[in-house]
This record gives structure tokens, C-alpha cells and sequence, in this order.
């Protein structure tokens, strides 16, 4: 059976040369890089190769690579870290309400250690405003987090303009950016755009699941989240996941390679997707317009259909795509919150699917997908209740 | 050249069975776990089987086993996480002075924050006093943290004593136990040995590094560490990482066969080198005699040889080797806890190379290492400053 994966925002199928990577750490280059022999001299070395190649992708320094298990721990240590180091100079900590529940649930948590958690809207197009951002910075604020790119709609935020405010109105208030759906996608510069510390995930760039890194600016004060050995400057005990670690450098270095022609390529097939479900009768397509989008998600809403009765009769064509985000576990119902937060009529929130594509979607993919739409959407209405 | 590598303590090669696990869930079981299709399902399928083998080398329900990114993730999330979620009942944690330092640094850490932590001492050969032990649990008590098998010198702990001890002096108090180096050598019983938590990784059973597992015994109260999606019953949040679980199934299930005949052919090579050891001039060896030791370690002290020097040495000739534990990160060099803490002459503690075994290591290999040593002891001491 024919398979179209639409669900690259969830997880992508990692690259043969990532896998040949790991087989390399698994099998001759096994050892503990904090091993003093040969052996523990090898594996360092790939860990020092892949914060090269990293570095390299956001013209950075190769220590200021934190590697962790992946976007999770990357979120959970930005925050964690920084307002515990930060706890001194003061507890606040400026979020947004369309965050992964990374960010939103270790912003919870904090808040019942005592911190004060300030959590912004958006327009509905998804968009944090930067100046409602910079009046809501007080003389206490520890950080700012704002992820770069939603990832249920897509939606960019304009986070170079944000890190430049942030650091005219109060230079001591650090400046985090979850860039798990970003990275690989739009380029990113730290230093130009302000960011003290930012967020990225192994395998939602063909690499591994179980890694990820985090950017720590040199001289930004954070504290570790696992404790123990002292690997990796103290900020992350444990011993280096060297085969996930491998990986993840490849997936960086390859995923960077011609990007703005990956890019240009991949929101034309982008562009096909919206214009074929806006053609389509009670379907809205979620988010902002062309390049204001990231180039591989696309929500639509469907009007009377149960966002989980298309997945499954797209399932049953062959067709992977997900309703909202998958990042959260099985079973799990919440309402959206970035659909929320756009003001989704409630009627179509649970309504909404997610397609996220990757750069090796085809254009033949679109039209099969649109084709298996246009058949069974009608068909599910009829069965309906109204 | 050839290679002896007496170092599997710090880390063990996969095995073949563990890197093709690894690669079905890298090439074509690539989902994520928590998407609704069938990638998801087929992703999900590999984890639950992973517990299920886990589970089973235990006697333990599936449903206890929590993935993590190693030991050093599973050490800090059963001491913050129960400390965290008892500190209504109580602000006293039990440990001793010869832990790992994912236990030692996460006591400190915890310290810090308020929680008031006893540290046992042990008697010459490492062992810990189970009478003494019983005597500090305070009505107050949230946990008490024993390893199974120190790393450094291979003690083995009586944790079944202390487990039924722990639980008639204060039913409330949970016990946990770090089995990282105990796991796949030692029968473990946590139902029979009454403990509540248990931390293995899997890089030291021939399964991949960045892998791990907490096993929490159904109805213990504990909070998690990182926060986010929920995974996992809410205790360990972030993307499973499918590929590194399958791995750690697959070498725990592997482990576990014939492990009686596996560890008395261990303890036979065992018993070869340290016969060998100790008729060499100027060589003590460390630790408990004959099956009181853990089967895979060797402490040896060489008097009057830097151990960095003969690890380098011991390099040169094909042999990996470690001086103390290679846990930690390289270039720290801190006296060992636990050489400190058996009252190894202090002259000794910087003279002290940990020998450590596999199932794989044969009488050649220890022969072979045995000649070299005898070749080079001697060579060495010319050399040394009186």
C-alpha cells in the first residue's frame, strides 16, 4: 500500500547517512568520551565534530552546543536553568499562549515554585505582538521565551525584531527561542537576533529521536537540570549519547545544505496544498499567508467533520497527517491552545488537521492527497449529525 | 593492533541484535509514538515491547518501566521526583558516600534547596552497614538511595536486608536502588527486595548509550523532572526515543539469558586476574573477596605508579583501561568518594586503575594483560620519584 507521510512536524524519517553515522558510534566508535584511552578519545571526537557542524549552521561558537535528549530537556533546561540561576535578580518569566506544552507545562511548574509567569496573546494569524511584548517586560524579568516557529499553524514570530527590543528595554532579561520547527527551515543567527538561548530537536530533521541541543550563549547564567559526572562544562551530566549526538550533527549539516532552494522548492508544494483545500467547499486554512508561514505546516479546518474521523479515513487511504500537535502523549484531549488563542470558532477546532511536509514531499504526494480530500471529505460530511 | 578493552564499566559495545533493533526503528519504524496513524502505532508497538522485555528480567509490570535518557536522567528523576513529591511529609534523603555522582551532585542540588540529606559511610571493603542505616531513618525519612554494585570497586550492597530493614522501621519511606552497574549481572527482585525505584542504564548492557530506564513500583508518589507533553503516564515527557528503547529491549532480553552460566564463567576470568594481580609485587586489590564482588570489576592499586601513567601505558599496549570511574567528566580530578571512603591509603587513591569485564572478555585477554602488566610495572616504578 502506497504511503504518503504528511506528519513531519510530529517526527521525520531520519537520512541513510544519519543512520550510517549512528551504526559508526554504535559498532567500531563505542566508547564513553570521558574515557581517558583511545577508545573514549574517539567518541569525543565525534561529539566535538558534530557542535562543529552544529556551530556551523548558526554561525556560533562549537562549546556554546549544549546536547540534550532532544527539544523536551532543550525547553525544560532553558527555563528551568535560567530562572533558577536567575532567581537572585528576579522571578518573572515572559512566555506566550501558543507554546509547545514543553515550554507551557515547565512555565506551570515554575509558577507553582513561586515564579511569576506572564503568558501573551496573539493575533489570529497566531502572531505575537512585539510591542505588547516589550510594555509587558518588567525591571524582575528573568527571560523572555517565544517560540520561532507554531507548531500546529506555522506561524513565524518575529523574534529578530522581539530580541532587540527585549535588550534596549531591560539588557539584563535573557532572550530564549524554541526553534524545533524552525531550525533546518528559516536561517537562524543568535547573535543578530539577539538570542540568548535556543531550542532544537534531532528528529524533526531527519535525524534521531532522543537528541537535540540546546545554544547557550557564552556567559549566560544558567543552572544544570541533571545533576552528576559534569559532562559537557557542568551544564548537562550524563554520559554523551554519542551515537544520537552523531546523528543529530549530520541531520544539522545536511538539512543546511541548499537551504533557500529547499525552501523556495518547498513552498511552491506548500502553495499547491493551500490553494487546493481553499478550492474545497467548508474548508479554512489556519494561519498567516506565504513567506509570514513556515514552509511545511498547513492547518485547515474541515466544518463538520471530527478532526479524528479524517485522520483515520486518510489513514485508511494511506495518507499520515495529524490532528493539532502529536507532541503531546496518546489519549491525551485538550482543547488547542494556539487554536484558542486565534480565536478558531469553536465549532472547528475540533475540526482541524495538521499537514507538515519536509523537503522530500512531491508535488505528486499534493495532488494524490488533495484527490483522496476532495473524494472522502463529502462522503464523511453525509454521515454527520447536524 | 589488537585491542583488550577493560573498560565496560564506563561503557559496552552494542551488540549486532541491538543495532538492527535500533535500525528498523531509524529506517522504517520511524513514528511518533504519540501520532494517531499507524507510523505512530507501529512506533508505539516497539516501545511497549521494550517494556515488556524489560519488565519481564525484573518480574515487574510493563507499566512501571519509565524510558529516560540513561542512568544519570534515572537517578536524578527518582531523588528530585520523590523529594519533590514528598516534601509534605519530609525533608530527609538517606544516601551514602560511595554513590555514583548522578546520585552525590543530585543530593548536593537537593541540599540546596532545603532537604536535609544523611551520608553513610562504609566499611573497608565498601560495604554499607545495614543496622546503621536503619538507625538514621527518621520518622521524616522520604527516601533512602543504596547502590547495588559500587562502579569503583564492584561491592555489591545488601540491599535486600536493607530493603525489608527500611520498610519495618517506616513503612513511609521509599527505597530506591542505583543498579546501573548491577543490572544483567546481578538477579534483581524489586517486588522480593522491597524496592520502590530502580535506575538502569543502558550502555552498560551492550545496548545504546542515551538510553535508560526508572522503574517506579505502581502507587509511588514522584513528580517529574522535565515537563511537557505528558508522555509516558506524565512522568517523562518529550518524543520517545524509539530507536534507543528498542536497543535497550533487545540487550536487556539478550542479558538476561543464561545469566547464571554467563556470571560464573565471568567470576571464573575474574578470579584469574585478580590471582594474577595479587602476585605481582607492590599490587593490592581492592574491594570484597570472590561473590561478595560484583563479577565485572577489578580495583587494583599500584604502589608508587600514577594511574593516569599506567592507563596511558596500558594504551599504548592495546589495553583499555580506566583510572576510578570514567563517569565523569574528562579533566575533572577529583579523590574518589569511594576509595576516600574505604580508607585506601591516600598514597594509594591516585594510584588505582579499575579493570572491567564483559561477558565477552576471555581468559586470553586477561592472560595477555597479565603478561603486559609484568612487563610494565616494573618499568614504570624505574621511573617513579621515591
Amino acid at each position: 500500500m502506497k504511503e504518503i507521510y504528511l506528519d513531519n512536524s510530529a517526527t521525520t524519517q531520519p537520512v541513510p547517512e544519519v543512520r550510517e553515522a549512528m551504526m559508526r558510534a554504535l559498532d567500531a566508535e563505542y566508547g564513553n568520551p570521558s574515557s581517558l584511552h583511545r577508545k573514549g578519545v574517539e567518541a569525543e571526537q565525534l561529539v566535538r565534530e558534530a557542535a562543529e557542524n552544529i556551530a556551523q549552521t548558526l554561525k556560533v561558537d562549537p562549546k556554546e552546543i549544549v546536547f540534550t535528549s532532544g527539544g523536551t530537556e532543550s525547553n525544560n533546561l532553558a527555563l528551568t536553568g535560567t530562572m533558577l540561576a536567575g532567581h537572585r535578580t528576579g522571578r518573572n518569566l515572559i512566555t506566550t499562549q501558543i507554546e509547545h506544552a514543553s515550554i507551557s507545562a515547565t512555565a506551570q511548574f515554575l509558577e507553582q515554585q513561586g515564579y511569576e509567569i506572564t503568558r501573551l496573546g496573539t493575533d489570529q494569524q497566531g502572531r505575537v505582538d512585539p510591542e505588547e511584548l516589550v510594555r509587558a517586560i518588567r525591571p524582575d524579568t528573568v527571560l523572555v521565551s517565544v517560540m520561532m516557529v507554531n507548531n500546529e499553524i506555522g506561524t513565524i514570530e518575529p523574534v529578530e525584531q522581539i530580541g532587540a527590543l527585549i535588550k534596549e528595554k531591560n539588557p539584563n532579561t535573557l532572550f530564549h527561542v524554541d526553534a524545533v520547527q524552525a531550525y533546518g527551515k528559516l536561517i537562524i543567527r543568535p547573535r543578530r537576533m539577539k538570542i540568548d538561548l535556543l531550542s532544537v530537536s534531532g528528529h524533526k530533521i531527519h535525524g534521531p529521536k532522543g537528541s537535540g541541543f540546546l545554544y547557550v550563549r557564552r556567559g549566560v547564567k544558567i543552572q544544570p537540570v541533571l545533576w552528576g559526572g559534569g559532562q559537557q562544562g557542568g551544564l548537562r551530566s550524563g554520559t554523551e549519547n554519542v551515537p544520537g549526538i552523531t546523528g543529530l550533527g549530520t541531520a544539522a549539516k545536511l538539512i543546511s545544505q541548499n537551504l533557500d532552494e529547499k525552501v523556495d522548492r518547498l513552498y511552491e508544494v506548500r502553495e499547491q496544498l493551500v490553494r487546493g483545500l481553499r478550492s474545497m467547499e467548508g474548508v479554512t486554512v489556519n494561519g498567516p499567508e506565504g513567506r509570514e508561514c513556515a514552509p511545511h505546516i498547513v492547518s485547515a479546518s474541515f466544518a463538520g467533520i471530527r478532526s479524528e474521523v479524517l485522520l483515520h479515513s486518510l489513514e485508511a487511504e494511506g495518507i499520515c497527517v495529524s490532528s493539532g500537535s502529536a507532541c503531546s502523549s496518546n489519549g491525551q484531549r485538550h482543547p488547542s491552545a494556539t487554536l484558542t488563542a486565534i480565536h478558531l470558532a469553536p465549532a472547528l477546532r475540533d475540526s482541524t488537521i495538521r499537514f507538515s511536509l519536509s523537503f522530500f514531499t512531491t508535488a505528486e504526494e499534493i495532488d494524490e492527497t488533495l484527490q483522496t480530500l476532495e473524494k472522502i471529505v463529502p462522503e464523511l460530511r453525509r454521515y454527520t449529525r447536524r
